[in-house]
């Protein structure tokens, strides 16, 4: 065994039928292209592994396709999502449902990976009276922070609060596209409980997709909205043609300022979540080298275009997620006085919305 | 302040002038494309700090170039090394010199940066009576490790044992040619004491090349040396024309291999040297992402060539370092009997000289 696996990564869940424990059903609620590769690949799981309902349901938010029909019956006819997992097969046991409360019904696995917006009406909707089974759990893959002044929340924290269910985090170096062909790659799930570490590491886990559960749900959130406020500052280097060395040194620091704030602010957080596993150093690495952040920031240096209207060009004016949590960040620290403990994220705040010459990125890190 | 700087790295030099100390005096040993870059940079502090002698010495291995006279004579009079540095003008007060023992006389701080193979006889040179200053120390920029059945030895500890004075280690995210044209960079300098940490500091920290002193020779030697094993396993990655996922899982459990190898056979070592400094996780994604060993490891996969055939294509017959440090790591890990624990390393070794498929990199990760 090497010896740098933790005891929490050997968890191994227990045999459903040893337990005896309640078939588990799971939903998916989200359909975009990370939403439908983990549907894909916990409907795999569901159809093999023992202890789940075959059916996995997925929530769609029904539109008429030209031509075509309903999209939920375009999905599952032709068991694909043409819009936004092209040329990937879905399991047939994964079934779109148009109607969330349908979608939800006797689930008690519900993965939430909607749209940052779309959140607050997906949980109204939920925390109605008898819309969610008894025991139900959460795991949420939205990427960002609830910033409200001086305060700042993770997503599963207000899952839990307006649900009352717990919640996990799951986050890592997890392109949707390349999860979707089975390539090779891993993922962490922040998790308040053992059990929740067992099912959810069951419900995702496979050879090419290795799930590693940590007791860390903040961590794993944090990771994932702050990764991209680092890679709007990897995009800037890339902008500015410096090359391997600065590019490595800015992920270093960056890193650095993920890990230190977000044990400042959630103190029960772990260091170990950013520098040892896939929702930190392995997610920050892939999407500072390939994601869409990187790209906008480097086109914002190289066009001189603000970051309104290269979303407005390149984004069909969807926020850069990169960018709105840089301004939340930075609108939170700035709230609790502690913008001069966090200069790269500061500098990304500054030089995004502010005119900063991004030369300066590299003073007094 | 960040929160994330140790104490460690809060160290100030103290003025020289206040302390009264003798004037120190640098002499860089290797004059190779990195070489040159230190050689460079300390060149530009010892002219601009206190404390300094003002002539640094850099050996060159004489020979004569065709219709321009001896090497010395030309990058003394051009100021340039055309071969290992193009295009960089290098400090008037930076003094090429083809006589070993000339180099280091008087000198009291010794930058060794030659190729690994020709570490031996410089230091059988340096250690004959009367060569070495008294009280000089070294630093060694060299990269890989030293085995010998089950038995491993850092650079640093081996330039001790031989010289009889202390010796330190310097590795970070550095691109030779990129830190000679003042690129944003940072490095990590591993001390056996806060005086060598002092002086190291101020012969090589500057605006664009940030030094950070750490008391953790052997974690800097080990890094630097096994970085290029991961490099292949990234390169093989490369080749088989996975994405950013798998890369940056293949990264993630490598940098926690080369930790944990690191504190299992130096266990004074701090696995903070890996994960969050310049030598540890930067390192390793340039050298990832940019260097030779990924390259001619994309190459082996593509060509289906041997390694002795790409080197001998690729790079004049000279060694590649990674197949170097991969072969010498796995046998010392055979002698020791712990392949077991570090599966990446053990792999990259079969699939460069035992015909593995490269596909199992992933299995048993």
């Amino acid at each position: 065994m090497a010896p740098y696996v933790t005891e929490f990564d050997l968890y191994e869940p227990q045999n459903a039928d040893d337990r005896e424990l309640p078939i588990q059903k799971i939903a998916v609620v989200g359909s975009g292209s990370w939403g439908t590769a983990l549907a894909r690949i916990a409907a795999l799981n569901a159809a093999e592994k023992k202890g789940f309902d075959h059916e996995v349901r997925l929530w769609v938010r029904e539109r008429e396709i030209p031509g075509q029909g309903l999209l939920t019956d375009v999905i599952n006819s032709t068991h694909m999502n043409h819009r936004y997992l092209p040329d990937v097969p879905l399991p047939h046991n994964l079934v779109a449902v148009s109607d969330l409360v349908n979608v939800v019904k006797n689930a008690t696995l519900i993965v939430l990976v909607v749209p940052h917006q779309f959140l607050t009406p997906v949980l109204d909707e939920l925390s109605k009276p008898g819309v969610l089974a008894v025991g139900a759990r959460a795991i949420s893959a939205i990427k960002g922070v609830e910033v409200a002044g001086d305060q700042i929340h993770t997503f599963p924290w207000l899952i839990e609060q307006k649900l009352g269910i717990p919640c996990s985090a799951l986050g890592g170096a997890n392109i949707a596209m390349e999860v979707a062909q089975s390539e090779f790659c891993e993922t962490t799930i922040g998790v308040p409980s053992k059990d929740d570490a067992a099912l959810w590491h069951a419900v995702f886990d496979s050879p090419m997709f290795r799930v590693h559960p940590i007791e860390d749900v903040s961590g794993v959130s944090l990771s994932g909205a702050l990764k991209n406020v680092v890679a709007l500052a990897a995009g800037f280097v890339d902008g500015m043609g410096y090359g391997g060395n600065t590019k490595a040194a800015i992920l270093r620091i960056g890193l650095l300022e993920m890990a230190a704030f977000t044990k400042e602010f959630f103190p029960s957080s772990s260091s170990l979540t950013f520098s040892h596993h896939s929702a930190g150093v392995a997610d920050l690495i892939t999407t500072s080298f390939g994601g869409r952040n990187r790209k906008c920031a480097e086109a914002f240096i190289k066009t001189g275009k603000t970051f309104a209207q290269l979303e407005h060009e390149l984004l069909k004016g969807q926020k850069l997620q990169g960018v709105a949590t840089a301004e939340e960040t930075y609108q939170f620290l700035l709230a609790r006085e502690r913008t001069e403990g966090y200069p790269l994220f500061t500098k990304v705040y500054k030089i995004s919305f502010e005119g900063m010459d991004p030369k300066s990125l590299f003073d007094d890190l």
